[in-house]
């Protein structure tokens, strides 16, 4: 089985790269590198394996935070939250963790399993469930396609938990669970039911760290290297760059519990005379350039800075900044009538349907696979 | 072991008494009375044990609806919840439940746990852990002397279960819970942990379900004998009439959670020339006669019709009612220091301290222990 020991420098590039993957949400990962690396630090190891070598029987639980990213930025964790909900979880059923795995890689949650691995011994898969950053926890291609929602656990920093069982949906799941982080303060970790070997590689999006992992690489090296980090991403990505510009308008409200906004911005470069909208629900949603539809969700998003290709978040948006637009395909998985029905355009209550921006190249593992075979 | 076995027309006594001693809240105790009458017309049976009989081992679970009074009336149950609750707990502490009880025989409460006992085959032990309803969980004498306050367990109409576990205080408890409670459309079945019976003997108000049905019967053997109803309960109890009159105004409001009020009355008979004024946090908390405090809370203040003595609760207040006011005397465990820092008049934001409006006489268990002996 080949495995990859996760460095201080990939822990660099994964956080930049989820953060792009973030499109917007999903909290900030700065956070988590910090305190993943504190692990890495303590002597502790993190590693990733290939999907592939995941037995059909192995048990895969998926750990994150939970909560408003706005909070997740000030109020730290105690530090164990995680492995509290994954035992709690393995109590639950009476299985055994064979390893962990983020259901969402887009933003914070790509390093917040890595942390509860290092801590536990665990490896942890390379894929996720989202292939990017998505508000709500039914919003994962294992509950799309049927996996059972529950238990599912939250545990809070001053070492409680609570276990949710026999919740019929997943969607109800997350109305509960949701209203359990408001009460834990808004910000919390959350542990999802095992997922089987079997379950991780139908329904898994696959080599998810290792494309957070090729994003942040892009960028890292090209700002080494006094490239455009931007033309990098580009030049290594399946994706387009759907603008570049300058913020002109941010509107925001919150609406059932989404924080809602509309950014417009104005056309630089080869985007001169044209204008951009972006409608936002804790993700980068909807792209219209000049007036027309251009990307969609699940397709994503990303908007980053136009010299660093630092990601924006969809709290930091503000006047004045100078961005470029990225789109990047969804993967398959995210494209079929079960997946619209849960994450297309008009699930978040567009009028129009899903209009793809280009084919899904899968990622591959990062080239380290080969070079740092552990067993 | 004497038992009692409870009849159609215990149920209307106890539901009757119930809420009375729901001091204006508690829940609507009637729905209650009519679910724990379809079960013994299912041919079920429903056991009242003297709290003296149980072992100082046995493992006692309370179990009963938690949520918004006005909710419960509309959303009715599906019937199993609060087996489904009591089970969880069973599973969750290894520990088989060898009776149930409330800990809140005011209102809705006196009769819930009948209904799962008689589902389930267990006894009622007589007894709770308030003597009276107040509206949080931590407000009970067990939490108060230290009982642990997890794990606990919310059941909603739907098979779901969510698991409360190392949940430091009973506080944080209700915290978490009530949150629950709210997601799940503000009515659920709510069970703490088993209490030993070396606690229930110690830190349990002692016949309760006793207390409910002889208030009841005194209401309803009044009614029968056509002699006053408010009159009979006088006689019986160990309380005094604090009032008697006409509502002529009402404030309401919610502050924190807690249906606010602020109840006016004119005198009539006796107290013709006087003016009564009642302050309400979801139970009658505080009574001022002609501006002078009479009774507070932990001590009963109920508000009851003045003809028929039908309980009022603070949702069905309203101008022109013509009531009678009777303060009852709470058990010494709710008098205590640690009691009053939970459920004192400070503990409710009142700048002034409890002050008793007399003595606390134990309620008897109903006669019918010594005739109905089962065991």
């Amino acid at each position: 089985m080949k495995t990859w020991l996760v460095t201080e420098s990939d822990l660099d590039r994964i956080a930049l790269g989820a953060g792009i993957l973030g499109t917007g949400g999903g909290g900030n990962a700065y956070l988590g590198k910090l305190r993943a690396r504190e692990r890495l630090r303590a002597g502790q190891r993190i590693e990733i394996m290939l999907p592939s070598d995941l037995h059909d029987d192995d048990h895969i639980i998926s750990v994150g935070a939970i909560g408003a990213p706005t909070v997740g930025i000030e109020k730290i964790e105690q530090g164990a939250e995680g492995c509290r909900a994954v035992r709690a979880i393995e109590a639950a059923t009476g299985k055994r963790a064979t390893a962990l795995f983020t259901d969402e890689i887009g933003g914070a949650n790509a390093l917040e399993p890595m942390i509860a691995a290092a801590q536990l011994g665990l490896p942890i898969v390379d894929a996720d469930g989202m292939g990017r950053a998505f508000p709500e926890l039914q919003m994962n291609t294992f509950f799309i396609y049927g996996a059972t929602s529950t238990p599912g656990v939250l545990a809070d920093e001053h070492g409680a938990t609570v276990v949710y069982q026999n919740v019929a949906t997943a969607r109800r799941l997350e109305k509960l669970v949701r209203a359990g982080t408001i009460a834990m303060g808004c910000s919390a970790s959350f542990a999802l039911p095992p997922f089987s070997g079997a379950q991780i590689k139908r329904h898994g999006i696959r080599h998810s760290v290792s494309h957070a992992w090729r994003l942040g690489d892009a960028v890292i090296g090209a700002r080494v290297a006094k490239r455009d980090p931007v033309g990098e991403i580009l030049h290594r990505e399946a994706g387009r760059i759907l603008f570049q510009g300058k913020i002109v308008d941010v509107h925001r409200w919150t609406n059932a519990g989404f924080a809602r906004g509309t950014v417009s911005f104005d056309g630089l470069g080869a985007f001169a005379s044209s204008r951009l909208q972006i409608e936002i629900q804790n993700e980068n949603l909807i792209a219209q350039l000049d007036g027309e539809v251009v990307a969609t969700v699940p397709d994503l998003i990303c908007i980053v800075d136009a010299e660093t290709a630092r990601p924006i978040s969809t709290e930091e948006i503000r006047y004045g900044m100078r961005v470029a637009v990225i789109g990047l395909p969804a993967s398959p998985l995210l494209r079929s009538m079960e997946a619209l029905a849960v994450i297309g355009p008009r699930a978040f209550g567009y009028d129009f349907d899903y209009q793809p921006i280009g084919s899904y190249v899968e990622p591959q593992p990062v080239e380290m696979y080969r070079d740092l075979a552990v067993a």
